[in-house]
């Protein structure tokens, strides 16, 4: 595709479902609550139900207009609870969009602002006194229908799943080593309530982002990943901008960071958060400083202040804070080899060396607290100090922001702010384990966000990779959220198809530490595609995996004929000799005569081998084998 | 590149040195011992020296023809030891590249043998009664000259390393965990001696095969990796078949298995050995199976037994022989999900079946060893029961044959033949550390060699990734090589873009495993990469990656001019706020006040930041920090 055909394809949203899929639903004790899955049928007639996190554009029966926004899935819950009133909001500012520095920008963003407004809402925020936060509610024992709706999300569709888990012995032999943490059978609403009461978990829900879809980040549930996004340096359209969240979720992204900086970041944001089914993140330090003109020293706690809450009248459901960079700990990084490399620890480290004073954002985490819980903005404890490369890893440094990030859950906590904490970065695989320690320690268990870790510093282009291992380690350790790295991770800016890579690389991660916590049902889709290639079935085995695209064009490059889609062989052995091929021989000819025991194997075969090999010739395979 | 461009492309072989690198050496007690090493130019002068598979390939003084096959750097090794002797060998026959079932072949086949006639070579065998393996050797107490190479060869140039390793508080925070290998600062060549004696590490070094750059395979050596190629389905020229294998080792493969099957395998395979600096295995029944056209019960032990003589003659370094899978054990997989998927095994297991017989590899198993000890080729006994998804790992079939390839290492070292156990496959995380449990309680540290494992079954298109975090894993644990996937597994042939992005994930998966491990000096060059990319040193960093093409290429993407390599910024921030500028003031400032303790630094920091922020504007960002 050349530039011209690609930028015109990206100006329309990408809606198409996943082949052989439809949208599901199940329904919960209310009937506006509707948790989507997807359900892909096979060709012998299962249904595989999976976790969706792609929202209604895959649904072709719903009409989006990105210029209106997606419908308020839970705008009657807020409204229903009474605890929130709508306002006037913050006035809006050309600053907001960076105007100051270039005033000859400040048409164009009027007119990109005015372009899209009906997507600007009226904000709402706690009555007088009230606490909106999702904790709040799980403490005085409330179970909302966030609260269910993460319950059923988490199960899934369990009838499919229980064929492939009922092999007792077999799942005895595969069950999961959950490595301290206590994930039941059944995800009940009452379980999601209590993780969300003790911070073990928290649903990222901001009562102004009523369109979000309810998910859970905790060590109890699915693991999940992020996806960063940012604006465009010339932003085109808000069909552009939205396409990149469209494009993030439609491959699994479970959140989406809006990391944009510039330029019309406010509108930007407008456009995301409206047309956004999963929570959105940001790091608000950035638009802080860009409304300082990029001066670090120049920043004040009145103009971040002044940010938060634009932000969170426009529904952002967390918040980056690099609170626990405090001064006495920057010191520490002095001898590091490459010093502080969090793009927020280091606008706050120049900020606390220029004014020799202690970060803003700890003397007044308390006053963050309040704003967080008028909105029910979660934290996200940034970790401006994560090493930058395998010889910074688990350094004094890190470790003191850590166990200040465990003093400052505290304080959200006695607030009811939903927290979790950001963690590494670059760690060699043998001190992983170390960092989950460390958190699980000093944090009380409030849920591990890691930036990969990467695992070795050689791979650059190669990155999603060298931290996808690191990643799909901590996940098994107990890390809740696993924030991607993309290919171009330390060169360059990820174009569409990196981000998919990370994603999937990410997928991979998130996935693979389920199955080895033990997560009921998640085997089950791995048990699905591989009987799928067992029976030749390669249709199924294409759509049952992170990336049925991917998948069949490369079988297709080998052998591209539609009828090779249901031949029983493969490009690795060819139609003459097929090992899946002598396996159905194997199990047909011991099923035929009674053999499943060593001895009677043993004996039963003895004088039998003639008889199989007059035979002889290709057995048929039936797609359905005798298991 | 359309395919006519990409065709005639491959008939050369690629020879480019990679950038800002030569050949070096690293010689010896004896002239003729010369040890290849890539010595990196870095733009700050300093030179990084790094371990080389690529052989002569890239080094644009040495004149290639592939028509006359590498020099045998090890041939008067052999000579001297006196132990071997020439003699006419085995007649060819058409049958060896697949003629008997196409005789309209034969002609071509001549043709492409008489093509290359010149490399055809006299075999040598080991003088009646003498043993000529590298075990036999070092269990005599005698250093070979291969040894003494290895241990070269694995230490590389120190000196370089030192720098990085200089920090002792840095160096006993990242202190590798051994998991229970014993890995010495320095290898000696006794060391070498002593572990090959033992039986810990193998040295695949074929008396016929010259021309191979002596390697160690051992788990107190660092991890290895292997890429499989397979012979074109229309033999087009020698080039294109060599190139495949420089490829390969171009990008770091440690070894190479041949598992070409149908036409012209055994004259590609003269070709292939003739041209490889790195040792090659190979699945000799493969070709046995071609012989009996296809029909796996009509293989003989007399057709095997000359297939393997074949083989050792031309030079295979070690052969996969799957002698553990018994015939009691073939019905323990009548239950699982995915039956027997090694092709190998599954060859076997029909031919068992079909006899009601004991696998003729298992009853004439020290025949077999009489060969192997004949031309020092070593076992990799083959894992035929390997689990073929996630559901079946770790099951009894799996493990009664580990169980059985541990007697039979045992078998192979009474006759002093070097033997590595191949091992699975798809394998949760979970489970992923009882199979190197397994394979050292069963099989005495003979060197595992495990092919991932993938840790999911629902990535095709991405198995090596999914199989790159189970490898980095189990690499840690202990396992000696990991044999790549690349994306196409499961789904089709790989082309050479897919060799290429296995290898790099196994090389990342290898090189996590020797930084975790606490291989002396491998961190350092992720050090020097980190380094370079806090100087902002863009070339450096991307000479030290993995590959410095994709990095470059990434690089320019977002930054193509020329200066933006010399820019003290880089695309994710922009020149107007950058954290690792920051660092270099927090640094900065710290030295300049003489401050580097807890205490310090807040006193004497009081009062100066005034000062600090009159200073103002950006500061220079030396090459070389202030460290």
């Amino acid at each position: 595709m050349n530039a011209v055909d690609k930028f015109a394809s990206l100006l329309t949203l990408t809606r198409e479902p996943f082949p052989a899929s439809t949208k599901g639903a199940i329904t919960g004790s209310r009937p506006d609550l509707r948790v989507p899955v997807r359900d892909v049928r096979l060709t012998n007639g299962e249904c595989v139900s999976l976790y969706d996190t792609s929202g209604p554009y895959t649904d072709p029966s719903v009409e989006i207009d990105v210029r209106r926004g997606l419908p308020g899935v839970r705008e009657a819950w807020i409204a229903e609870r009474g605890d929130t009133e709508s306002y006037e909001g913050r006035i809006h500012k050309a600053i907001d969009d960076g105007a100051t520095h270039a005033d000859r920008d400040a048409q164009r963003i009027a007119e990109l602002r005015a372009g899209a407004a009906s997507l600007q809402r009226t904000p709402r925020r706690a009555k007088s006194g009230a606490n909106v936060t999702q904790m709040h509610y799980a403490r005085r024992g409330i179970v909302t229908p966030e609260m269910e709706y993460v319950a059923l999300r988490e199960n899934g569709r369990r009838e499919w799943m229980a064929e492939y888990m009922a092999d007792a012995a077999r799942e005895k032999r595969l069950a999961g080593n959950p490595m301290g943490a206590s994930i039941p059978k059944i995800i009940t609403p009452e379980f999601v309530r209590d993780e969300v009461a003790r911070g073990r978990a928290i649903i990222p829900a901001n009562i102004n982002h009523p369109e979000v879809e309810p998910m859970a980040i905790g060590r109890n549930f699915k693991v999940k990943i992020n996806a960063n996004i940012g604006n465009s340096a010339v932003t085109s359209s808000i069909e552009e901008e939205v396409e990149k969240l469209v494009w993030a979720i439609r491959w699994g992204a479970d959140n989406v960071m809006d990391l944009s900086t510039g330029r019309n970041i406010h509108t930007t944001r407008d456009w995301i958060v409206r047309n956004s089914p999963v929570p959105i993140g940001t790091v608000p330090i950035y638009q802080a400083l860009e409304k300082v003109g990029g001066v670090a020293e120049d920043l004040t706690w009145e103009i971040y202040r002044d940010t938060l809450i634009e932000q969170a009248e426009q529904g952002v459901d967390y918040f980056t804070i690099h609170a626990g960079l405090r001064l006495p700990f920057i010191h520490l990084t002095a001898n590091r080899r490459t010093g502080i490399v969090s793009r927020g620890g280091s606008i706050m480290a120049k900020w606390c060396i220029a004014h020799h004073k202690e970060s803003f954002l700890y003397t007044h985490f308390e006053d963050i607290c309040d704003i967080m819980k008028a909105y029910d903005v979660s934290f996200s404890l940034g970790d401006g100090l994560r090493p930058g490369c395998a010889s910074d890893a688990n350094d004094e440094a890190q470790f003191a922001e850590l166990r200040t990030l465990g003093e400052l859950t505290q304080i959200a906590w006695k607030h009811d702010v939903q927290t979790m904490i950001e963690g590494p970065g670059h760690v060699p695989m043998h001190l992983v384990q170390a960092n989950m320690d460390e958190q699980l320690k000093h944090c009380h268990e409030a849920p591990f966000y890691t930036l990969g870790p990467l695992t070795i510093d050689i791979a650059p282009g190669y990155d999603h990779i060298a931290s996808a291992i690191g990643a799909a380690m901590i996940g098994w350790f107990g890390t809740a959220m696993l924030c991607y790295v993309t290919p171009k991770e330390h060169l360059g800016l990820p174009d569409r198809d990196d981000v998919k890579q990370g994603i999937i690389a990410y997928k991979i991660a998130a996935h693979a530490a389920d199955v080895a916590k033990g997560h009921p049902g998640a085997r089950a889709r791995d048990d699905a595609l591989s009987q799928a290639r067992f029976d030749f079935r390669w249709q199924d085995q294409f759509n049952l995996g992170l990336d049925p695209d991917t998948a069949r064009e490369f079988h297709d490059e080998t052998l591209p004929k539609d009828s090779s889609k249901v031949a029983h062989f493969c490009s690795m052995c060819g139609p003459k000799f097929c090992s899946m091929k002598i396996t159905q021989e194997v199990r047909e000819y011991a099923a035929q005569k009674g053999l499943d025991e060593g001895a009677a194997v043993e004996a039963g075969m003895a004088g039998k081998s003639a008889e199989f090999k007059a035979g002889g010739g290709e057995i048929y395979i039936p797609v359905k084998p005798v298991v």
